[in-house]
């Protein structure tokens, strides 16, 4: 409590004290004069400590949050974060690798996004590149448009007629270097500061960073089974439409959710109501496990949906490479955009992979991919219903490589997270899929990484650690809500 | 005239009335009520047609100017633009390629910035990228850290060191998918909308584009033959010092001057006194046919310069690689950006460009290129000495592909551009280098793309096209300023 004491209110500032009493606390955790999992103060002691209304503390302690420098747990107190940063998953998997090399292996990684390296074609991959030099030589790296090589961009078009019926000209389509920079030139061409950017919750934290480097304000609109809350969605387009609504309609990451064709009409409706644009991030399409699911793109009669396709997560991450397909009213800007942003996508990577989409070699990998993947997707659900304790709830998507778990109310994945790594399990928390990285009693659990003979021993010795934990809080999954938090 | 009657302009507006006709024309001009090349009404006339003040349409054509849609041309008039375009090399590039193919094959391609593919080392190149595949197998395509393959930039910190005698640590040195890249990943780390940046007048215009679009304020500071103009600068600073100074001291592009020793020191004295940060684009460090020039990075104790080299112009403009180097506070913040703009660079590029700076093979192209070029800037010289038209001057660089032409007060290039290309010659108008696209006298002549054996003949049919127009400008050259502008 002494450190509290050193804060200096100043009664005569035009400063509300509730933010002088805010930026007092963060100088404390700056200074790491509080440690992270430390206990904040009540409310009570705090006001009277410090000679304020509780009404002060309440705002101070509530900002503090909202601001990702404590955690509040519910019956229990306020703590410290363990670290502040900026919310995306690049630096969680740095946090992660890091820990993975101090245990030098983790046996059970269901954090990976990304399929193993042993799965690319390389061989394929390696003819397609030695065709390219010895029949272009050196015009295979010089520059072709901004926009990309026309070749692919026929190549594309004939994919996305081949496998979602969507038929563009291939002027609308735009070659980026993947999924990633395909978010950040679409906000660049058109979020302007305060513009309003609805997303899913949870989502990836990559598209808000893009969107938020664009100083965009984010508005979450909760994900339900079959899409969007339409209720929620409905309210918070009354009070006010965004510019951009960024959703992932199928096989959502992390969720594993897909909307229904239902919602996907409304969802267009919607747009055309409250004149809004849409950026479907089709992420994982290709990896289907029942029946192929349509892109909302496959919709859009009105050009109101630009559709990113990455190639990272199926094929090759390290390729990047992807596409937009804009509306034609933007695809101009786009071009622009595109070339001060980078001026165009690796050349070889295009005429490569052009080779390839021509060769078939593309979409024979495609498949294979399909039935590996089907085979671990069978196993982890199967092992899921078989171990995990009750009160533990599981998405069953029907395709990509995402399940998304939640844990009985209060008990936070982070905590799980924890425990898991020490029993050699990865697992990503929720936390990372929320803009304010907020506690989440939820997680993501990913089949990319984790070959399908160790898939139901990593769940089950999971399920083990879910168990524990539930013990460790006392709680009765069936009855609820009394439970002693973990620091 | 009919057209203008039909603006109308509402004196019970809010709207200024300049503003609404500002609007008014600019409607004409996109309906194709009025045509590119079209001369608008004098000041005069306009004014008692519409019944408004002269200012008022002063004001509106400054405006119209300002946002590209006209031309005035000193002592003739205002005239509608060919077309209003952003402002972008890329573009003007597409314009040239578009008359290029009208005209099937330009024989004396002065505009190109390239090296042509011939020159690119695919054989080390394709050797580079079998031995990745072959030793990496699929991890060649995995994802490294966002801030770059970490051999790759220990060989790039070893570059630094033997090229330039700049020691770096590694965590400082962030791979990017080319210069453009990186200019735009400093801007979105550093600039918030209403920032200021200064930037060399002219300068290269996709930088520009990459502060617009993150709000900044351009400042132009001209640039002389030794470095930007001290007396100029010092004004801006006063008035209101930038948040970034942007700059190519080497081998500038277009102009190919270099800054003087005394000014680099003097512009890194500046940063320090009112306190800015500085992009230093080393776009052609590596093609001097004098002596190494030291980059401004070399002389930075502070640490207040980003240094960003890219690969393109003299290894491969498509394989879109190059490198930031960045002042230690910036470090995570740029890879924060990087992440969130496409994760990570090519990792195959990485992985072989890497071989090739450790076989030695990187640098014995350097050594080649250095050669032909070298050859060629010394015929360029002679030719210009030789055949160019009294009261013509030019820079003469010590480096680089770039000569920077300056034709008579009032002999506008954008006319000699007209003229050339019909005579198979292309160059680059001075226009495309300045913010405002403004009508320049100069241009930029580069050798990149134009076989020695060609040179001669190509300056010589230019300097006739040169003498051609001066005689249609009817213009003495050593006397001055009377002339016909053409259009």
């Amino acid at each position: 409590m002494d450190h509290f004491v050193s804060i200096h209110l100043d009664r005569g500032s035009d400063k509300p004290l509730y933010i002088q009493l805010y930026e007092g606390i963060v100088r404390l955790i700056e200074e790491k004069k509080l440690s992270p999992g430390e206990k904040l103060p009540t409310i009570r002691k705090l006001s009277s400590l410090l000679k304020v209304n509780t009404v002060t503390v309440v705002n101070a302690y509530r900002l503090l949050e909202r601001e990702g420098y404590v955690v509040s747990r519910v019956g229990s107190g306020t703590y410290v974060r363990s670290a502040v940063k900026s919310i995306n998953e690049g630096e969680m998997r740095e946090d992660i690798s890091e820990e993975r090399s101090s245990v030098h292996q983790v046996p059970y990684d269901f954090a990976g996004a990304f399929i193993p390296p042993e799965y690319f074609p390389v061989e394929d991959f390696k003819r397609a590149i030695n065709k390219v030099l010895d029949r272009d030589g050196g015009y295979a790296f010089s520059y072709s448009e901004s926009q990309g090589y026309l070749p692919f961009r026929h190549s594309l078009g004939k994919y996305l007629a081949k496998e979602y019926a969507i038929e563009v000209p291939v002027h609308l389509i735009h070659v980026v270097s993947g999924a990633q920079q395909g978010i950040d030139i679409i906000s660049k061409a058109l979020l302007d500061f305060g513009d309003v950017v609805f997303v899913e919750s949870p989502t990836y934290p990559g598209a808000i960073d893009a969107f938020k480097s664009r100083g965009a304000r984010i508005v979450e609109i909760p994900l339900t089974q079959d899409g969007p809350d339409m209720d929620e969605l409905v309210a918070r387009l009354r009070l006010k439409p965004p510019k951009i609504f960024y959703t992932m309609p199928n096989f959502q990451n992390p969720t594993g959710y897909s909307y229904s064709e239902q919602k996907k009409k409304e969802l267009l409706a919607l747009s055309r109501k409250y004149d809004f644009l849409i950026i479907e991030d089709d992420h994982m399409n290709d990896l289907y496990y029942e029946e192929r699911p349509l892109p909302l793109k496959n919709l859009d009669a009105e050009g109101r949906v630009f559709y990113i396709k990455g190639f990272s997560k199926l094929f090759m991450p390290g390729l990047r490479l992807g596409f937009i397909v804009a509306p034609e009213p933007f695809s101009k800007k786009l071009q622009e955009v595109k070339y001060f942003s980078d001026i165009t996508s690796s050349e070889l990577a295009q005429r490569a992979l052009d080779v390839m989409l021509k060769d078939g070699s593309f979409y024979d990998h495609a498949d294979k991919m399909r039935e590996i993947f089907r085979e671990r997707w069978n196993i982890a659900l199967k092992a899921m219903k078989k171990h995990f304790p009750a009160g533990v709830y599981w998405s069953k998507p029907s395709g990509g490589l995402f399940f998304w778990i939640t844990l009985p109310d209060g008990c936070y994945s982070m905590n799980l997270y924890g425990k898991a790594i020490k029993n050699g399990i990865l697992i990503t928390p929720g936390d990372f899929f929320y803009p304010d990285r907020r506690p989440t009693t939820s997680f993501r659990l990913s089949i990319a990484q984790i070959p399908s003979e160790k898939l139901e021993e990593g769940i089950k010795l999971l399920a083990g650690c879910i168990a524990e934990l539930l013990e460790e809080y006392r709680i009765d999954p069936l009855k609820g809500d009394m439970y002693k938090p973990l620091l």
